[in-house]
């Protein structure tokens, strides 16, 4: 999908909202352990319950590689599920030398047909490359993560008062065009989003961090809108797990709905829609 | 398997050598492809064939997971047929939130009885440490890579002249102990391996670059030795695709071999053996 088309479809749909596929065989309904795809048939449940509410979903990945191949199955059946108007994202966090690197980009980009992959910058450039040479394909960045963690490398600064967050946005940004790089920045860090946007005003930020780990909605739009919106913000277990009964679905799409009316106040006030 | 193991198999091999399964499809010989699972074969008898000469194996998952769930049993397959003695690494670079990071270690130490498994350190302690809580499981973080883009980020330098490959050796030596916690040291940057080993002087470094990436054996035995050898020097290509005839595996036995009788002449030397 390329942008232009992303950018339609967050008018559309009103939303620019990422349902996280965190499909956790620990957390999803007892009913549905008896199915012979429990993961397949919860995320089609979520789909059908969410898609009128949403513009992107992001599998990630370690919840279906625990299970082997069965796993990679239910991944694969989950992404060809997806309605084609939707933005899909690999939540990967990869990244090898360039000679490996190419097959994870053959991974999510051939054998499956995600429009996006996540990857994590440490090993630099040609780390990052072979994922941008397919078209219409994107990269996205880890840039400036949710989790507590972040504050151990994300925040290093260089003599210049550069922090390592910073350097890894302007030399990635560098190596692919807001056109097929993205990036992931915490909403658990809502001022930081602010420094990440005057970096890179033009690039799209998926957006973590929003619901059971506590960034704000509003916050994120403040600091990290640009004129295409730019924003696609996750949430993963706070609609997924709304409820654990026969409910599920219906009590996610709920959930997804009142994200959605958030969202659609922000693109109103923006004079986005 | 745990260290005192680790270090008697190196003593009793004679041999530092971890043999990476980088299997690729359009490398392996071409009277493989008929065969049901030519990943597996090609590993099986790249395993017989070097088994005597190396104490680790190493497959990086890119090389498996390209292929989808087939990928995934090749994969399972060819660590079941591992011999026991070996130490055995998922190359997987893998990292998330510490949520998220659960289930990839349940993946490699769990749903596969990996011994070690590669992290890429971007997202900080609660990324790597789900990975620690294994008996006799070992991390093996990325600190100093062997491939070009490592200047991009890994080189970066505070105010008080400490790198960011420094940093990230120092927090996360805190966070584990030299019993599970190895780092990847590029042979491509020997000179820096000298700094590595002096900030961690007990770890064992996981030392790729060595053969096609253009690594010295003698200079990576120079800088990064230590009492415990502390080394396992991996060599990929060299070995795997030494022929692409049907004398493949002998070809690999035989690279195999001469790096082992190279290695020997250290462990000599140094009084290890």
């Amino acid at each position: 999908m390329d942008k232009a088309k992303l950018i339609a479809e967050i008018k559309s749909k009103k939303s620019f909202l990422c349902v996280g596929l965190d499909t956790d065989m620990d957390l999803i309904p007892k009913h549905l352990l008896d199915t012979e795809d429990p993961i397949f048939e919860f995320n089609k449940a979520i789909i059908d319950a969410t898609k009128d509410f949403c513009v992107a979903y992001k599998p990630n990945i370690a919840f279906y590689e625990c299970h082997g191949p069965k796993g990679w199955e239910s991944l694969k059946k989950t992404l060809d599920y997806i309605p084609k108007d939707k933005f899909t994202i690999a939540d990967a966090k990869r990244g090898d030398i360039g000679n490996t690197s190419r097959y994870y980009a053959k991974t999510f980009f051939e054998y499956m047909d995600f429009d996006a992959v996540t990857i994590a910058p440490y090993m630099g450039e040609d780390s990052i490359t072979p994922f941008l040479e397919y078209k219409d394909k994107w990269v996205i960045v880890l840039a400036l993560t949710s989790n507590k963690g972040a504050l151990d490398f994300q925040f290093m600064t260089d003599m210049n008062g550069e922090k390592l967050y910073e350097r890894v946005l302007k030399k990635t940004a560098k190596w692919g065009t807001p056109e097929n790089l993205m990036y992931v920045v915490g909403a658990t860090r809502a001022e930081s989003i602010k420094t990440v946007r005057k970096i890179v005003p033009n690039h799209f930020f998926l957006v973590p961090g929003f619901g059971a780990q506590g960034g704000s909605l509003i916050d994120t739009a403040q600091y990290g809108w640009n004129d295409d919106c730019g924003l696609l913000v996750n949430s993963s277990r706070g609609i997924l797990y709304a409820s654990n009964g026969e409910d599920f679905a219906q009590k996610a799409g709920e959930k997804a709905q009142e994200i959605q009316k958030q969202m659609e106040v922000i693109l109103v006030e923006k004079g986005f829609i």
